[in-house]
Parts: structure tokens; C-alpha cells; sequence
């Protein structure tokens, strides 16, 4: 199908100026962006007077299903939350739970502008289903913890995720090795995975360094902090999604700079358990790749990025008491740019310009919150609403339009979402 | 007039538990909550099946005109921001230009739920007539800066201001005193503001402790903190609205603590600036009176308190790295109950009971990220965004019902705040 949308403002992200003019989506591609030429013939035609069209937010970390125990346990201690709240939970939920808690969070990622996730949980063939159904490009670990005679089990089932999933909804799934954190999985398991991950060639998703907890016991167990104990094991020679990165030692931001490593900042996951925040300065001023996630909507509670890029920026200045760092663009960058690259999707998504594949938002600037019009980089990052999302379009398919989800039915979905945690809350 | 809002589920704020039923207006006050009584009979329905009634929040610290400046100068230094941007731009500012600034600003605290707001600027009485106009409650300060001989006009136009515009609307206008800050502010000039304030038994509005630099010349000039240096004047014998108060010295929090202050937590902007994040926590411990403002779209840039509501919870938990901190119920409280007290407007306005003045709004919880429905007072503050909010009611009228603003041309307003910055910027 050819689409095309008039009369938008747009932000490429192939540079800071914005342009206006109309896109062409040529089935899953752009098409061009400014003037139509004559030879293309749009069979549907969206009116985007009042909308700045960019690329879609990437949210580069996330566990979608967990959505089912937003907001039951908060305001506790993160241990207790962990293994008195979070773990018997889970314990109860099945496959057909896990795909009505990722769908539930589906509808919310697509509502708030959010085109492509990296989602690490269990029976995640359900996340795979749900994301395909849903038409939203996802990339899907299946979280693997290796302490137990299951080893093998785990490498097949992922195995056989890849083979059933990878490349599945005309490519808009891709699989992940989810080894959990280096607290989780014992040394010779991480060596397995790594050997598998060169075996199907994929990217590794993984916690890193959140808790200080986490990096007391590493020292205690492995006599270095997790980054240096990881990349002694070799896993940052694979594309590695590295989610936290909150608590690092001296030498860690030159192991994650000097890696095939991206890292995922969550900001208010990271502040709302306690953790504090990350040094994402530090970071890229020596040049490590970051890019942006929730985390899941049990330690956020939401998945809305406008949120998470407002206080990426924020948290930076206030954390280094200067004003200038992380601008709005920069911010735009991280949420964008770069998260299509942790997702190792660089190359088929990521600027808007012609050939790349077609995944982009329209935002309603017609609210007061826009008003005046300014300088629309910072509307975007520092006034706007997840909610100023009109419409999103994935691999050239309209998901949303004017706020009405097209492929997903929205009222199932909350019914089953609340059936589900009467069941097992 | 008799509104009637039928099977909403209520946070009173009297307790943290949640009311099923309807809820009864009479003219401007609460009429009953819960059951209807026989002999209420409404005028109006409102169906509330999906919403979650709540007290109005209440934005204790804003600029509303200076959202005419809103995402024109970001990611600056401080004093850049200030001197070469902020100034320059208002002083090319008449009457007029504030009183659809403020419009616009009102326009997006009504559609975020905010139902009062204290201000501080200047041409004040547009900033009255706008509010009073839109039907949104108002305590008005005008800006004053002592260190000329205009000293006298100065507290003569805050008389005039008084006398005009106090009580105004039905009440919703009130008028305090705005000494800008103790560096803008000479002592003598403070002295004649404490005595001005006695002479028309007006609460104070001011800036306090929000720089480092501030901090730093406050001990050069006056060998002592901003707040021990505006204590020991006698300011804090007048309640007090004590804006940012995020640099503290050893001794501070006692003084906030023993006088009759009220301290405006404006979390989103002291970050922006690069000022940090003030010590919530200490404060909260030792009994200062905590509420929450948004600061100018300027230096935020919106006015949305569900987002400084989240924020301020969350820094609250990263600063400490606890957890357990400033509880969703505990910031609802910061963000209502408290405002009203720090507004001087407890025993008019304040929880959800009957007696108390009718501002009060409806939050429509129909949205995938409030799903599952767990515990509702964390969706408020983890969860929500501003624009779920559906329907506004201040003082017993309704200002927006589904999203509709009732009292504002939001188109005039939109065009006219373009227009202006167009000539002013």
C-alpha cells in the first residue's frame, strides 16, 4: 500500500533542522520525504497540518509482561520487592498470561510513540506472538539463568525460539540471547552463552550493575566488578544490550566504550528502586553508546518514553549541576538513533530518509502544553505528553491513527489483564 | 447549581481509602459524597464509571506568563538564560502579553488538573483577570525588586493589586506579597515588605536558596544563609511561600521547620537549571511543611504536576537510595492537602468532604497504562499521565468536561500567544 502524509513537520534525524513537506511509505519503506513525485500514487492519505512527524522511540529495555503487576507492590524495599512480591508472582503466571501482559503493555508502548522494544522475560514465544499480532518490531530474549542441570533445556528453548520467531511479521521480530545478570548466571554458564551466541550469531540482553549490592558480591565472588567480570568472559565481543550500568568501578566505562556494548539508561526504574542514577555523562563523554528503556511497568510504572527522555536530560544536568549537557536533540538521538542501533537494527530502521523502513510517529502539536511554537526539539523532549501521539506507523502499517489502535482490541485486552491478577495477585 | 457525579470511585484525601459513590455539589461546595440524600436534587450529571475522583492539585511556585518564553531558550548556562534571554524578552513585554501568556498557561493547568496555582510576576493584575476570567483559583503575587527609588510605587501597586482583586471571582483570587528574593531584594527593602505584609495581613511569595551562587554571596554580603538572613529580617513570622529551597546550610531546616514556611518543592526545574535536587527528605524528617510547584514553563517546560508529583517521589527514593521514601500517598498529600494549606486556603479548600469548597477533578482511568487496576493511589502518581485527566470542577463550576475546556477560547488563545512571541522574541 502507498501512503501518504501531508503537510507534516518533520524531524529526520539525519540532522537538527526540521523539514516541511509530505511522506510517501512505499509498503514497509519510505518512499521520499518533502515533494511527492509524480510517479507515486497514494492509496490512503493522512492530514498532518498540526503534527511533527519522527522516528519512532526505541525502548531498549523492558519486561512487557510485567505490566500485570503494575503498581501491586511499590514504596517497599527492592529485596523484598523482589523475592516476597515480583518472584511468587511470576511463579503463577503462564504462557497465555505473559502474552495478555505484553499485550496490555503493547497497546500502552504504542500509545506513547514507541515503535520497537527489547523485551527479556519467560514463555516469551508469547511475546514474540503478541508483538507480531500487534505489528510493533520487537526484539525478544528469553531470560536465561544458569546455576541448574536445566543448561540445556534453556539453550534449546531459545534455540528453538530463534528458529520458530527470528525474522517472523516480515522481519519485525529478532531474537536475543537474555542471559539475566552476572548474579544469576554462574561463569561457566556465561561461557555456554556466549559459545551459542556465536553458534546463531545474536545479541546478547543483559542486566548489568544496577544495585550496589550487585557489585559488592561480585567483588566478593569474582574479585572485579560485573562489566570487567562479563568481558573477561568474552561477552562484549557479541553486540551486548547492557541494561543499568548505574554503579560502576574504575576501568568499567573503558570495557563498555571499548565493547560491542550498548547501554541501556532507565532512568526512573533506576531512581524509583532506589538505585540512584547513572553516570550517563561519564559515559558519553568517553564515548560509550547509550540509548534508553523503562524497564517493566513494575518498577516504573509505565512505559512512556517522553517521560524517560524528559528526565534523561534532566537527571543529567541536575547530576552534574550544568544546565547544557544532554540537549533536547542529543536526548532525541539516544531515544532514537541510537536505540535502533542496540537493537542491531541499523541499517533497516533509524533515520527518516528514503529506503530506510517505514517506522514513525505523528505528535498532535496543536495542545496548550506546545504553545507558543518554539524551538519544537525541546517541546519534544521537555513539554510534550506521551499521550500527544497521534498516530504510528510500523514497517509501513498504521498501528494508530488520530489514538485509535488498528491492530490491537483494546477492550479484550484490559478485560483479560484484570482477570489475569485476580487470578494470581 | 447542583452537579450530581455518579459511581466514581473517590480519593477523599481525609484517608487513603477509596469511596465508591456519587458525589453532590450545591452551588460551590460539596454537597455529600457517597449516597445521594432525597433531598438533593441535581441539575446536572456527570457519569463517572471509568474516573477516579480527587482534590485539584495544587501548584504552589509558577511563572503562568513566562510560558510565552516556553522552549525558546534551553540547554544554557544559568546566567546566559537569565540575562541574555529571560530579561531581554520581558522587557519588551506589555499587560496584554501577559494576560494571554497566563491564559495559556491556565488553558494547560486545567487540562493537568491543577485547580490552584500561586503565582509570582509582574503586570499582576492580568495574571488576576485571566484567572478569574477561566474560573481557576489564584493566589497573586506581584514580583518585587527593592533597590530603587521606586520603592514606594512598588508596595503602592501590591495595595492597588489588594484592593482591587482580593476575594475576587467569588473568592478564587487571592493576593500575597512577592519579594523576588533576598539577592534581588536590599534588607531595608525586606523590612518594609515584613511591614507591608502586617499592615494588609498577607502571606509572603519568594525565591529561597535555589543556587549555589546565591548561597555563596548570601554569606559574603550578609555572613549568613538566604533563609537565616530573610528569618532573622522577621519574614517568617508571615506565612511564607519559600520557593526551591534546594542549597541548604546546618541550621536551615530548623528555621524552615519553626516558622510559619511553606516550602515549594519545584523538583523538574532545579534540575533544568542545573541547581540540583533539594533535600526532601531532611526536611520531611524534621517537619517543614513540603508542597509542590512546577516553577515556569521556562525552566521545565510545562506545567503538568502528575509528572512533578512522579518526580518528586522518585528523586526522593534515588537521593536516599531507599525505596521506601516519600510514598505515593505521601506525595498526593504534598501535591493537594498541603498545597491548600501552603496556599492559605485550608478551611476553604482541602479534601473531598462535604462543607469544603467543590475543586475537585475526575481522572479517567480507562487507559491501557492503568492496567491492571491495582493500587489505585500509585497509578495517580507512578502511572498516570495529566492529560487522563477529564473533567475539572473549581469552586462548584465545571471548567472542563471530557477534555473540553468550558471557560478558555483555546484557539484565540493558541493564535494570540503565537503572535506575540513572533514580535517579542
Amino acid at each position: 500500500m502507498n501512503i501518504i502524509i501531508r503537510n507534516a513537520t518533520v524531524l529526520t534525524m539525519e540532522s537538527e533542522d526540521m523539514v516541511k513537506g509530505d511522506i510517501g511509505i512505499k509498503n514497509d519503506r519510505i518512499a521520499f520525504i518533502g515533494e511527492k513525485p509524480e510517479s507515486f500514487e497514494p492509496d490512503y492519505e493522512i492530514n498532518a497540518d498540526t503534527c511533527l512527524a519522527m522516528p519512532g522511540l526505541v525502548n531498549a529495555h523492558t519486561h512487557s509482561a510485567m505490566s500485570l503487576l503494575r503498581n501491586y507492590a511499590d514504596d517497599i524495599p527492592f529485596w523484598e520487592w523482589l523475592t516476597e512480591k515480583v518472584w511468587p508472582v511470576e511463579a503463577k503466571m503462564n504462557g497465555s498470561d505473559v502474552y495478555w501482559g505484553t499485550m496490555i503493555s503493547i497497546a500502552e508502548m504504542i500509545q506513547c510513540g514507541t515503535t520497537a522494544y527489547a523485551d527479556m522475560y519467560f514463555h516469551s514465544e508469547e511475546t514474540a506472538k503478541a508483538s507480531c499480532e500487534a505489528g510493533i518490531r520487537c526484539s525478544v530474549a528469553k531470560g536465561l539463568i544458569g546455576s541448574s542441570d536445566e543448561d540445556e533445556q534453556r539453550f534449546a528453548d531459545t534455540r528453538s525460539l530463534y528458529q520458530e520467531w527470528h525474522g517472523a511479521g516480515d522481519g519485525i521480530i529478532t531474537i536475543m540471547a537474555g542471559p539475566h545478570a552476572p548474579y544469576t548466571c554462574d561463569p561457566s554458564f556465561l561461557h555456554k552463552v556466549s559459545e551459542f551466541c556465536s553458534e546463531l550469531n545474536i545479541p546478547i540482553h543483559i542486566h548489568l550493575s544496577e544495585s550496589e549490592k550487585e557489585i559488592e558480591e561480585s567483588i566478593k565472588n569474582h574479585g572485579k566488578s560485573p562489566i570487567a567480570h562479563v568481558h573477561n568472559i568474552g561477552l562484549f565481543k557479541h553486540h551486548t544490550l547492557a541494561a543499568h550500568c548505574v554503579h560502576l568501578l574504575p576501568g568499567d566505562i573503558q570495557l563498555l566504550e571499548e565493547g560491542n556494548v550498548h547501554v541501556v539508561h532507565n532512568p526512573l526504574s533506576n531512581l524509583k528502586l532506589g538505585n540512584g542514577t547513572a553516570p550517563v555523562m561519564e559515559m558519553k563523554q568517553a564515548g560509550v553508546k547509550l540509548t534508553l528503556g523503562t524497564d517493566s511497568s513494575c518498577s516504573n510504572n509505565n512505559l512512556n518514553l517522553f517521560e524517560e527522555m524528559k528526565m534523561a536530560s534532566l537527571l543529567a544536568k541536575g547530576k552534574t549541576f550544568d544546565s547544557t549537557v544532554l540537549s533536547a536533540y542529543e536526548t532525541l538521538e539516544i531515544a532514537t538513533i541510537n536505540g535502533c542501533k542496540a537493537l542491531n537494527l541499523d541499517g533497516t530502521i533509524g533515520a527518516l530518509k528514503p529506503g530506510n523502513k517505514a517506522d514513525l510517529i505523528l505528535i498532535d502539536m496543536d495542545k496548550p502544553h506546545w504553545y507558543p511554537h518554539q524551538n519544537l526539539k525541546s517541546s519534544l523532549v521537555y513539554s510534550s505528553h506521551g499521550s500527544d501521539v497521534a498516530t504510528v506507523i510500523i514497517n509501513g502499517k498504521i498501528v494508530m491513527e488520530k489514538r485509535e489502535l488498528k491492530t490491537i482490541d483494546l477492550e479484550k485486552v484490559k478485560y483479560e489483564s484484570q482477570r489475569i491478577v485476580e487470578r494470581i495477585i
